[in-house]
């Protein structure tokens, strides 16, 4: 039990991220009440199965109703749609934030929405798996890993701070960025990884020459660690793919320019060339060990754990 | 204490690969003697400290000399020059293999040097890490994992056998392919996601609009996944690019035609394209479970270890 920072907390959208934040909310007694609503009767029985809150509402208004913090964890696409329904039901000196992969599109679709009086405060933990519902969350998921906090022009300084303690309680270090920026950074750190995640694996289905299940069995030499991202849920990347393009188009252009260049190295044997290209990058993931962002152990760790 | 299944084995290279056989061997009996060499006197030095074998040798010649196996574990640009140089020492009868990332190559560079009565059988096991070195090894880096054998045209079928139970003993479970299907299967299982790890980080690392140090911090988020895949060994990688030319260029220009209509539908906001293709790539993942060659646990199992 840490401190009770909320009297109500309304979580939209119980997927991987708004059930983690739940279980992280109950296990740090955040809130005194934690009402729950998603879109589907399913996902919300699952919810009150594994109690992730207080009370259990098919109306996302109904369940933001008095909430003095607000959180709103579906796909970017759909984020106008839900500030649209709850936007009645905010109450005056309400928080509201989201935490979708994307920043710049979910302000232009819930901003216009959101009522004077509520301080809306963009938001995105760095943190996931490649699983999603209510069963995959838990709560540590946000323990070392980043938040990104985009709020918008004019934003109050307490509500800010309050939203930034929240976080940290759950184990996050935040960070403020300006939303075009937060674009940009995500591009190349998540959205281009999972799209050439999705593009290797889709290559090595559609090939004649290799069959799918030599790619199965021969997996561990590499092709395996891609599947991992490619498993992850396609309507949260079709949303951000449709609600990131500029982006995402830039760090495209910049991956095949680099790639038509590495190509070719491979295509007249330039062996220095190679050579350097493959040095550089070492210190990059050296930096990444250090930071706390991966474990140092060889294979993620995989051998360690009996057999894989 | 399995069988002792030879009287004497030669690593020549004791890196990873070399290393983890050494320890393999060591630990379930199976010579008599093992005798070591490799380039430098540092390795080999390091090697003697580590006890991997029973003799311990700078001339590769001299380790070869009387063995009944000797297993080559050496970059694959090395190759011809190792067998150049051991092909006097060879005795008559003697299973000679290697552990190299591709197949024709190796067989074009060792097989003019091998001698009368030596039976020359090349191999890969499809198994390792982003390490290397002779520290980096283990006895069970080869459990459960394959190793592709492919046998020249009049192998003898009693030594192919004895290889393939040593490969066994290991933990491996093993097949038998033509080096130029290897060739193209190891193109799109490993070196294809290499090449392509190298890439993106090194895009990643040159960006001017976003920063390394934010690279780094929210690398979580996908990024880092490749950066482990992007920290092999530069050698090894620039002899595979140079000694597979052919197969990779053929995946390369698959994988960026796939990308060019990835990238079209994210620009046209062609929102069922896109969840069709995230959609199939699912059970390849699944596939790879089932196969017992990646873990289930999400995150690569990641979040288990504490706090990573
Ligand atoms: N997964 C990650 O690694 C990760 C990391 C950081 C941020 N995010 C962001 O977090 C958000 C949620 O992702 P998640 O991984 O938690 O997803 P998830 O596990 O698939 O859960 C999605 C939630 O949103 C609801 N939902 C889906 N479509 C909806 C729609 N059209 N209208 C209203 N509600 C809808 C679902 O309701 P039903 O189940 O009832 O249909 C469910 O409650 C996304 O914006 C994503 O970009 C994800
Ligand atoms: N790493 C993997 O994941 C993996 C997986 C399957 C197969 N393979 C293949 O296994 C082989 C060895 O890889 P590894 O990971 O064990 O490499 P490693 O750890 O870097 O060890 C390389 C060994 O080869 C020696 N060597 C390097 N350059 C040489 C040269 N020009 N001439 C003679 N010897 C040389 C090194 O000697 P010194 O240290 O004394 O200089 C060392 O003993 C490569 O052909 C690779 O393609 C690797």
């Amino acid at each position: 039990m840490t401190d009770m920072q909320f009297e109500k907390i309304a979580l939209i959208g119980i997927g991987l991220i708004g059930s983690s934040i739940a279980r992280a909310i109950r296990e740090k007694g955040l809130a005194r009440e934690v009402a729950i609503s998603t879109r589907s009767s399913e996902t919300l029985k699952r919810a009150e199965e594994l109690g992730l809150g207080t009370s259990y509402h098919t109306s996302a208004a109904e369940a933001a109703e008095e909430a003095d913090l607000v959180i709103v964890s579906v796909p970017v696409g759909a984020s106008g749609a839900v500030a649209a329904e709850i936007a009645v039901a905010l109450k005056p000196g309400a928080i509201l934030t989201d935490v979708g992969s994307t920043k710049a599109s979910v302000i232009q679709q819930m901003l216009p929405h959101v009522p004077d009086g509520v301080h809306f405060i963009p938001g995105h933990p760095i943190a996931g798996t490649e699983h999603s519902g209510p069963d995959a969350g838990f709560a540590d998921l946000f323990q070392g890993r980043w938040c990104i906090l985009t709020p918008v022009a004019g934003t109050a300084l307490e509500p800010l701070a309050r939203l930034r303690l929240f976080w940290e309680t759950l184990g996050s270090k935040v960070d403020e960025m300006e939303p075009e920026h937060h674009d940009k950074v995500l591009a190349i750190v998540s959205h281009l990884p999972h799209i050439i995640a999705y593009n290797i694996v889709g290559t090595a289905a559609d090939l004649e020459t290799v069959t799918e299940s030599e790619v199965i069995k021969y997996s561990a030499s590499g092709f395996r660690d891609f599947t991992r991202l490619a498993a992850s849920d396609p309507v949260m990347w079709r949303d951000v793919c449709l609600h990131n393009k500029d982006a995402i188009l830039e760090m495209l252009a910049r991956f095949s320019e680099d790639l038509a260049y590495l190509q070719r190295a491979i295509r007249w044997g330039e062996a220095d060339k190679l050579f350097d290209l493959f040095t550089r990058t070492r210190a990059v993931r050296r930096s990444i060990i250090e930071a706390g962002q991966d474990t140092a152990a060889p294979d993620f760790g995989r051998h360690i754990k009996g057999g894989n």
